[in-house]
């Protein structure tokens, strides 16, 4: 028994494969969002514009969560220093969860520290909670979503991205008394596009499911509240559950679930990964009641998003660059392979200063490797022009095609 | 199929055997620790001094703590924008990490969003690349361990608390080529007590097993520069993996492992729990930084917290009450009942002040319900008198007995 072996052959297989990460290290600059300072292979910090952060909306350097951040750190320090239950839950938390809970129209919000946690946790307590439940789950769901799913124990059914003739098909062939629930993303983080949200609240009225929904890569981006695609789409009084982050377009760290009453407190009881864990730093806290409810308020930031997301659309179009057709903020361009994606990343850190990571499998599927940009409203026409013309370039350089111009 | 109903019951049955939880609403007094406004059952904060704050030794109001972190707000925003591979890789993350490897004398090391994850994600991760891998893990550990053992389907055996025999027992019994991994805590926190890391390390030698030590309760508190029990006991050497907390005694918030290079490569590359989530605020991990630093340098609030431990147990014991034979920092209370502990954390809380909570089923065994009290270098003498007066009245309020003084 060779311990060593075993793990160098690991790691042997993801150079192999071309998909061994390496991490940008990288300090974003406060008020001069996207730009930042990159430490990655030379000494000291070279300039760079961030082409593939979360913080959607730049809400991490807004001057009313970095005020909010910088008022709790003083008034009450650093961590909460203990779990919900004991001693760590602070006031701060208490107000953002009504908060959170008025944001989507429910009765009762409950943090995590993360989204992921948020899903794993969420998912797995309740199918162990429903006796011989079934999840319906998206082929394309979330990593988090299927830890879940899968740490819960219980049987799923995995139906087509979107395609709601399977869903339809795998809810009927199950007993009507079967506890069922449908989960599902309502912005697919990859590909940019949109879960049909109705169609699936018809379908779990007809089964007798409940719903659940990831709308981490919706909630302060959509809706006149920034509520997600379930608010834009009216659609949120039909879903059991739905799930959000504090870390993308809120801009900075944590995870939620919002729902009726029963079910919050049910998970807050019962979820291991929930109950025994210190909770959010009190700072962070409040730098999302800042972010959340400045968003509720202001759409300035979602109007330009998608304005600068509908730009780089059309640019990268015009020049004829293999755009992914997303119907949301997020901009994927296909590259299909593990190794190039990762040398046009290259290049483009190297020679251009431009950071976007290359996006490889398990993340996507293999042979649809791609770059994942998410304009910001603090990007501008001209960092847009110079990005398409680095890539028209480096295209170019690795002989790869062009589509021909609309 | 009604599933209101069946919630409700679930609900139902923690009111039932009184071990329902209702979160303290307080925020502490930064620069004032132990002490803090308490919101709970009454309009606006009322004072109360904490004795059940993780944050051990106080460092959560550190002045170095919560300078860096201001810093790092203002020089680089709230959230870090994304995963360690997309975007979320700051200079903090990588500094932070060597800081830690250099903590327990590893290669490496690798940081998670909770204490909770890094033991979920590691164990999980690490049973499924060791093929058919076995988990010893004592009966005592940490429901973040027994998560991540369960969630990496593998089979365990589980050895009485810090039973040696009973664990060679148990090793002695498999194939020798079978790849095995002793999973225990340092310092088991709801009772005081620490593993005997060197005979643990003696049987892994003898049957070739890895070694996985949950080192939360005891790093930055033991060992010459906080390096915990494993430091103290001049044991990190033998152990492959120690895992620590940034929210208790670093006083913020996050958790990690420290290991050999490629036990930390194999974790960072395969782990969804580290791979799919946000990474850590660059401000939550400066103040870590500065938190680290300070105490691998400082043994002042080590030293206090001990002196201070010792004798509240004595003034505890000297009037009669049922101090747990703890030989750490951690200070339990017997009381054996779910109502009565909440009960007397009821009065403590409304009448004295004072905020311990009632630690019940399931983070202690039923029938074992107890309260933990956590002295840290800023509880004062004054405080620990009024403290143990109260639970001398409140004993005899109830017809609690009370040991003969020694």
């Amino acid at each position: 028994m060779n311990y060593d072996s075993i793990f160098d052959k690991a790691i042997d297989r993801l150079h192999a494969e071309g998909r061994y990460r390496v991490f940008i290290d990288i300090l974003r600059n406060k008020g001069a969002y996207p730009n930042a300072r990159c430490f990655h292979g030379h000494n000291g910090p070279k300039p760079i514009t961030v082409w593939c952060s979360n913080d959607y909306l730049a809400m991490g350097q807004h001057p009313k969560v970095i005020g909010a951040m910088e008022e709790a750190l003083h008034d009450v320090g650093a961590g909460s220093g203990g779990t919900r239950n004991i001693g760590g839950n602070t006031h701060y938390h208490v107000q953002l969860e009504d908060e959170l809970a008025d944001l989507h129209g429910k009765d009762a919000a409950l943090l995590f520290t993360s989204g992921y946690v948020s899903n794993d946790a969420t998912l797995s307590t309740l199918a162990k909670l429903l006796p011989g439940c079934l999840i319906f789950s998206d082929e394309l769901n979330h990593a988090s979503m299927i830890a879940g799913i899968r740490n819960s124990g219980c049987e799923k059914r995995v139906f087509r991205h979107n395609d709601m003739a399977h869903l339809e098909e795998l809810l009927a062939a199950e007993d009507p008394a079967t506890p069922k629930v449908i989960a599902f993303e309502s912005v697919y983080s990859m590909d940019g596009d949109v879960a049909p949200i109705h169609e699936i609240c018809d379908l779990a009225d007809e089964y007798n499911a409940l719903t659940y929904i990831d709308e981490v890569h919706a909630v302060g981006m959509y809706g006149p509240r920034g509520g997600g695609i379930s608010e834009r789409d009216e659609a949120a009084d039909r879903i059991d559950i739905i799930e959000g982050t504090l870390g993308k377009a809120f801009g900075v760290m944590g995870g939620y679930i919002a729902a009726d009453k029963r079910v919050v407190d049910c998970i807050r009881s019962y979820a291991p990964g929930f109950i025994f864990t210190t909770s959010l730093s009190p700072a962070l806290v409040a730098g999302v009641l800042a972010s959340v409810r400045h968003l509720k308020n202001h759409s300035e930031e979602r109007e330009a998003q998608q304005e600068n997301a509908a730009t780089l659309k059309r640019i990268l179009t015009d020049a004829g660059l293999p755009v992914m057709p997303s119907t949301t903020h997020i901009v994927p361009l296909m590259v299909g392979d593990p190794v190039r994606a990762k040398k046009i990343s290259d290049i483009l850190l190297a020679e251009y200063g431009v950071y976007v990571q290359p996006i490889n499998f398990p993340t996507v599927p293999r042979g649809t490797e791609r770059l994942r940009f998410t304009p910001g409203p603090a990007h501008t026409e001209a960092m847009m022009r110079e990005l398409v013309d680095a890539l028209v370039e480096i295209w170019d350089r690795l002989e790869m095609e062009l589509r021909q111009a609309a």
